[in-house]
């Protein structure tokens, strides 16, 4: 049993990286094993109906699904873009889906998100469950927003805020109780 | 006075091209100026903050920027993508939002979806307002969400069901009317 | 082990009445027990907090907690109204949302619609989602969305579509699986 | 010219209500006439498709469509419930998108929200902007939430954040000449 985790962001100072780090940590320390990815290790174009038909699923699709198969669960901490899901995330989920069987179905995914912003990247979130829930995923009914995220870390990577701290534990003890029992 | 014109679809022979080739000729018919454009011409890569900050923003989206402020509205039309927005369009959105001042605000805009299933795009089209309303485009209350479109089109490019072909050309009626007043 | 269900539809000849009573029918013959309710059964005013302050949560909103917590899961059949839910189930999430600790928590939820358009009512299944899932329940991914509701069904209360009814019968019995399991 | 502006809400010390009457007072300052409602001036049951059929539309859903029908446009103050628009409120728009033609249709409406909350309605106001635009309404993009609300008036009814303060007002100007100008 263990979670494959990503920050669906590519860039090196992402605070979504910080974050899907401090999960990653507190599955370790509970003994459960994670498989910490790197969103650039699933590489792919733009989705493009010719290059599937001509070429074939992109190999980092391909790379993805076999990871996310071998999981338990599946924990995304994404970045929030105009108000919805950032274009690279939703690129993956159509790409993925167009695997068949559908790999999503059935998949327990929990979401997290990290924003600059006062207001956190919950409607991303919100907007990002559609799609996975669309395509037959169990996305548990709560997720975490981290608001104000250049401040909101230690230098050790834990949350400053403690509640805070505490509510993300929780979650994650929630979700991983659930989708081991659920699977 | 013209309308920028796309299908938010990389596949030659994608049913969103029709539908947009027949919004095209249905302006001009009206004497009205269109600038049809393959969304290809827009290439850029999967948004990536190191990217914008060390090569600046892709050469595609300040093309579809300019194409963007010289006309006096948009008319899009886009497949659904897993109940959402296709990738690929929201990268557009996303990249294009980081150029300064943000260019889809106060944009008129016209959403088109073409689709091969019994329910047409309308959801897509639905989670597609959303990022371009938060960046303050002016989306038309109406849209146009075709069915069963691979077997929706006469030889001509025109739609089989003249009703459907009647309300698709009063919709383009009121859309350019409603942007050359507010513009 | 016994499900809730409910249309929730007031009126009289609903079609979404037609569509839970298959599904308790459904249930019946796999020998799971229901609690048929009435959409009437759960009267409430209008969401007044001053209400709420002086008189307390409404009978109606008490009524379908109690019954809701005595249930393993609760299937619901709704209408769509302009897009989006109809403000009478919204009402009803609303009120019952402010009874501490929070009803929806952990609660196994089923989505059907029937709508005598092509579409069906599915963009407003999407739009209860949200409150639901904020309020902590697991809605099922799948939703069964019936079109063209009013010619759909057998006199003996089947569907005339064969396929249409065996999907509804495996996600009926996916979805009892799911809530007697997680539960 | 003049606007109807109400808040969505019925509760006598609604945090909406003040902001409405700040929306009001702005108005007026610019010598613009309002109609400011009272959100029980519309009173009227919960939707039921039988009393529809046998006693009409209510009312105060008759009673708003022509106060509606005056105005240049509409304003609306509405809390967000659960994630998602009010049921109440919803409940307002289904029973006025009962009468023929269509009232909603080609109306100018700006959408506020004040929640005692952090993250403020904004959740709400999308979910609120699904049926509006669903039924033909022009819901001006830009959208104003007022976060932390209990504590955010001065004595005077104004806003203690000056920024926030200007930021309404420069909205309130940008909605009345855009509704003037399309109407």
């Amino acid at each position: 049993m263990h979670y494959l985790l990503f920050a669906a962001a590519l860039r090196k100072d992402s605070v979504n990286k910080k974050l899907i780090n401090l999960a990653a940590n507190k599955l370790q320390e509970k003994n459960i094993d994670v498989d910490l990815a790197d969103f650039a290790e699933f590489d792919m174009p733009l989705y493009h109906g010719d290059i599937q038909v001509n070429e074939g699923i992109p190999a980092g699709a391909i790379e993805f699904t076999k990871r996310m198969q071998q999981a338990t669960g599946v924990i995304i901490s994404s970045p929030e873009y105009n108000f919805s899901i950032p274009g690279t995330l939703k690129n993956l989920i159509d790409w993925v889906s167009r695997i068949n069987p559908m790999p999503w179905k059935k998949q327990h995914i929990l979401l997290l998100s990290a924003s600059p912003a006062l207001v956190g990247g919950n409607r991303g979130l919100w907007a990002t469950r559609i799609p996975l829930e669309g395509c037959g995923a169990f996305v548990y009914p709560d997720m975490f927003s981290l608001a104000s995220a250049y401040d909101a870390f230690n230098d050790d990577g834990s949350l400053k805020d403690a509640s805070l701290q505490k509510r993300l534990e929780d979650m994650l003890g929630q979700f991983t109780e659930f989708a081991a029992k659920n699977k």
